[in-house]
């Protein structure tokens, strides 16, 4: 294996020369060697996006030479593609705010445009990481634009999926819409209503998910780019910042906006922990969905039964013929995570100091992993899941029949003191509310048929009136 | 003392004839007897509120006795006033998803309305808490209603807070904007800035808090008033649920609409924990924010003391003359508070089943109370500490000064290598960088005046270019 | 009202002469004016318990007068006793890490002795808040030492709660011995047990709860009083120290021991998040049971249904009858609380900084919150709905019988794979395992006998073998 | 490509006849196919070793045919060697409760183990994954005691390095015991102290951290395995669960033991939080620790500037010679992951159901994650960070001198009042406090001397009595 050496201000260290990254990547790796969880891919590709735009700028301001800065925008392409994922081994919980994982891209671009020059790598009097690729650039504007790009790509994936999982909801409320069933509160007995209506409002609360992760998308659009190191856009010129903003827009087709306060931007990650605080909204729905999916599934014969889930698998490696509500169970787990990683956003959010956030890395990688957590267990939640339920309408008019749900429809007839009565003496005697009605003759027959519809109990009005 | 006697379904309970509150309220105050944090106050005299409004309409469609409907009317408006406080004593971690509230709330005003009419408290057969002063409603419809209204009158509150604080930190923008200071990432000396900017900075994220909790307005205004117990409008007419929107409207000034999906708001709580979300981003800008201060106070003589909170209190009861930043210190704790009263309404929202949240009562008590936190911390923070800040000039100078923090200005026209040799130089020598510069003829006196020019790095552009 | 004039370093307020609180407290209250959750008064009497005790020692080491010393110790015995109570009213949010609330007993301490030698309140000249009754003192020993007592007395209670509790489950295990019911994973139908098991796994959880709540209390026993300010004993004589650590010994019978490095205790808060990680875990065991007692008694007719609880309340205003979980609901509200708690109280303790931690306001608040709450919750879970709980033997059977619960007995004689086929088969047609079994003579009825012994399956063992 | 065809009850798939896991792993890999965080591979090989413990048990019961058992033996101590690392790729947030990774295993052993007796994959009919593989076992007894192994082993790894981490400190603490430094509250001068008093501080607080993680092993030490699907221990014999148990013992080298009560271990997971609050404890002193340093680092020039951190990579790309507390700052956000982690561990735990947690996959790969990242970073920590701390003694003394630190002194000589004169005086006129004592005659200079002694000031004692 061939070696190169590479030089930093602290010494030098001997580097596989197969290897596009540097001698600040180097120390990256080996300072925070504390586990597997690299840095988000994608995050890394909108970070090499950025050094492409800011080579065309710099290119056009005269500021870079044509050729190098061609070879650095081909290189930067290069990452974005993916052709250089094994280079990006840095642990994700890095210090330093991200400067190590953007000097790891600088490193790989100016190795990787050394060599479409025809150069060796290391030869940095050529094309320097710092001096070249990342020129007019901070790690402290271009993680946080790079962050935001990220988010937004996977916002809008996310809003597409909780889109479909509405559809979803709203078929199957439109399939069940006139099977009776049970409605119930605190888990106890309550009120007819219909198998659908359960369905629609599993999909007005998904709805709201997807109309806030669509709206959030603005909040995040607002970027730093050209504030470089604390906001005040040392080494970045007006006519710059301009361009390269415009640049981004036009090379992520998202409606990117200036702040007119970099320095605000650099230093404040309260957007962050909005957005995973609506995260955090949807992963509440999805948990209690799901939960509401296995109870509804649960027996099937000893529980409530009155749903059926796909099956998806084998559930016990001991009890055969058994399956498990394995779905919702990954789907509550995951909304857990989310929940879990708003936490350590909130903590990180709250940690920053004076002109910056120094905990950004940890931000970073909870915010993507909840977009691309959320966006595929919706998927496989939708396929797998719901869109294969069936109600067992059997056990649905059974639970009803056997229950005192209809007592409500009681109160404008005999008061609430009198129904009470008729209730309690119906669960403890196993009669029924009709029996018991009759046999004491509180009400006539005809009444009784009169109020005690359940049809007209599951919408407004006054049954027997 | 006089007592008398009432009855419910289970029993009959003796109570202190004073108390206007009933056998339900009596109940539910020993079953939950766990401490003395009661059930927000704000939040009774909206459901009493409700109360009225549903016999205004319960008058005019007929439903209700005219005499009695007006004693409930003028009993619900006494609630409202403040006159019963003390009536209002269950705990705030109640179970029943709030009925105890709801039902207490009945009891009151039926007591009342009944003296009002010449009667006697527990007359029930004349004026009744459930069948009359409760007619057409359910605590899942009454109390998620009432969280809405009491939590948007308190966000309107809290937004004027803000808007307050945010004009605080923009006149300190303004009144620092020409002494010059040393900026710091990750605590480390970086680059010079002015003192106004990071005022502006704070400024900044709280226009975002202030953007944020006046929009949310907007979605806590869809109700669920006359879905009744499980939102499908039993023992409520179509007709009542139009009238009592109007009203409620009216009788409180919001812009309330009806939900078309009833069933989704009275099981669904994730509007909740978005709003708290916001919250917790306002907390997470006020922990930034006050830490700062603290860190920028610190000393006075050994810390970084470049600027002077106003002294509130003496610090210590040992160290005289010793004054603390004793407001930046409780906003912190406050911020604290809001992120852990966001994780239990998290996880309460979270644990609704369906047709119903059990854990509305816990919701309610975290939203209330950081809402009512947040306004009067805000309030103090502005009044007691911002407002009075000053800057140290001459240790701002002295600290710029004495750092390498102009070094990045370097970086074109020597790169960032031959940089990065001078700044450890200069740091291990205790000479300046211009001395270095001068010295080791890197550069000349003229080009480093140009280049090191301080005014010039807080602002975009290229330094000596 | 007659009101008196006090001054500090800062300026002059006049008090109304009633109070028996000082200037420095005023200043507090209105400083940290956010709210009526006052301080802890539990926690405010262990500070008046270690002022008796200072003055104790002192006057035995001739540091403070007899006179003036007897009358500090008597006025600190009647705060303690809790005469005083009104007078203490500081935001439990406080900044100044505890110092007003030191200040306050100081001062009402100081007032209350100034009249029982026959002076007027403000004579401080006579007896002074911070040079008699803080004598070798800083809110930085009083404050930790005060909590920690107040937290193992807290914790004494908690761990006889819990006591009573474990003992009640063990109650009904004996009581279900033989009740043979189905059990569940995953909410789906597994195996048959005894109900009485279920309630016997309950009391070993309870079990450990106790027992690591009654181990805990050694972590707080060590103190760090007579450090003062920070930890190095400053005004504080090694005598003084070692006295007042035996004598507060005597006075609370809590085997407590001097630090053998009091800085650490003032600066480290770690040992009450473990205390609070703790209660954390028994948050965790109640909120699983409690939702395990919903589950089991949901319906009662279309749920679960196996068990009831007894019925303590009327759980609607609109469906009479009804009859909901509430001490199960507010025992989750509960667990969700500590849960929440223990978020404050681990921010808080990670944000210590240098010598002291400023947060130590809100790690007592929700320490000593969590503690109190947890004693009396447990109290009534017990006496309100444990105590009472009832099993239905015949919904238990129905449960029983219907399920496939017993297949995983056939895996030793038929295999996995034939057990599954058997099971689906049974699901999908309504028939028993019984049924076809011998229909399709996989089994002989004998064979059958054996193996599916539902008493058989709760036992260790291979049924049939 | 060779593919092969598995069947179970849900139908077939065809399988790369390469792996030598099954349909069930193929469909959970589908099922679960939400991202790329796949099982704890550690937790994996614990189960195979009980995979291995159990077929010895079986063949010495005679339960298990010689021969097969042997192959069974051998693969699964292949298992354990790592050989079979890639055949587990399900993800760790499965649902299932660890069916799936339980099932994976029994797989990949059954195919290795039927190609050590020269059969093909897939020959089940001669090792059957369930019948022979899982014999006697369930996935909820072989999971939670594959955990407690698992967390077991690296418990004690963890212990190992809070050791030296402590043993680290206190090396500091000797090296600077004598460098005389201001010590703060709330960031504010206080009092002095030795530089190594400071160090000594964070080694007794990770002396605590050590003591209580190696104490925690003994909560561990309940194993469940033998109670099979709900604790019952259905299909496992007394002789069978005594003798695993200590084979167990044997192979792992763990004291473990049988539960006297398995249903309680199996459903309960209260044990993991506990476990999870302690790694919070140590969480937050870490988080303490590291931003101290970071605090007394700051500057170098315009911060604290207290101490120098030792240097492990360039800090800016744009800075050039700024280097920053990259270790600190790794240590933080590690701090917040544990503390997050352990919010998904208890929302986990609380949702456990009836005989079963089904979310013990979460728990597993959060409590496993967080042992790991903090031994990693507690050795980086160490190492990188505290070996090579100095301080810089220059800077403590001017920060020192120039302080008010010593006003305490004064108060047991002329009072807190006149005391705190005299400190606003020093600080409002830029004086020393030992100026205006002589200036304005308050204290003979000879007084002063004996008073005012910083070296006296640092322990226990009344300065100048």
């Amino acid at each position: 294996m061939d070696y190169r050496i590479e030089k930093d201000m602290l010494g030098v260290k001997s580097i596989n020369d197969e290897k596009y990254y540097g001698i600040n990547t180097i120390r990256a790796m080996e300072n925070f060697n504390i586990g597997d969880k690299f840095v988000n891919i994608d995050f890394v590709k909108e970070i090499a996006l950025i050094k492409k735009a800011a080579a065309m700028v710099n290119i056009k301001l005269k500021k870079l030479d044509e050729e190098k800065g061609k070879a650095i925008i081909k290189a930067a392409e290069e990452v974005v593609s993916g052709l250089f994922d094994e280079n990006f081994h840095i642990n994700a919980f890095q210090g330093g705010a991200g400067t190590s994982t953007n000097m790891n891209v600088n490193e790989v671009i100016a190795n990787r445009a050394l060599e479409l020059l025809g150069r060796k790598k290391g030869e940095y009097d050529i094309i320097h990481p710092n001096n070249h690729v990342n020129m007019s650039q901070s790690t402290n504007d271009v993680c946080p634009t790079a962050l935001r790009i990220a988010a937004i790509r996977k916002i809008r994936k996310l809003a597409d999926a909780l889109a479909s999982l509405q559809e979803a909801f709203q078929i199957k409320e439109d399939e069940f819409a006139n099977i009776l069933k049970l409605g119930r509160t605190e888990l106890m007995d309550a009120l007819p209503m219909m198998a659908g209506q359960g369905f629609g409002a599993y999909a007005k609360a998904i709805e709201r998910d997807r109309w806030r992760i669509y709206k959030v998308e603005e909040r995040l659009r607002v970027i730093n780019i050209g504030g470089t190191a604390i906001g005040t856009g040392l080494n970045a010129t007006n006519k710059y910042i301009f361009m390269i903003t415009d640049l981004l827009q036009d090379l992520t087709g998202i409606g990117l906006a200036r702040s007119d306060f970099p320095m605000d931007i650099t230093q404040n990650a309260d957007v962050f922990v909005e957005v995973s605080g609506l995260l955090k909204s949807c992963a509440v729905n999805l948990m209690k969905i799901s939960n509401d999916l296995r109870l509804l599934g649960s027996g099937p014969r000893g529980g409530f039964g009155e749903i059926l889930l796909p099956m998806e698998q084998a559930g016990s490696s001991i009890m055969p013929g058994k399956v498990n509500p394995v779905i919702p169970e990954m789907v509550a787990q995951v909304a857990m995570r989310i929940i879990s990683n708003d936490s350590g956003i909130t903590f990180a959010a709250a940690s920053g100091q004076l002109e910056l956030n120094a905990f950004i890395p940890i931000i970073t990688e909870n915010l993507l992993e909840s977009l691309e957590l959320l966006e595929r267990t919706i998927i496989i939640f939708r396929e797998k899941c719901i869109e294969g339920i069936e109600v067992n309408k059997d056990k649905c008019k059974e639970n009803l029949e056997k229950s005192t749900a209809m007592t409500a429809a009681l109160i404008n007839h005999i008061g609430y003191d009198k129904a009470s009565e008729v209730a309690k003496r119906s669960l403890a005697s196993g009669k029924t509310l009709r029996e018991i009605l009759i046999c004491e003759k509180i009400l006539s027959e005809e009444e009784i048929n009169k109020i005690l519809n359940p049809l007209e109990l599951t919408k407004p009005g006054i049954p027997g009136k």
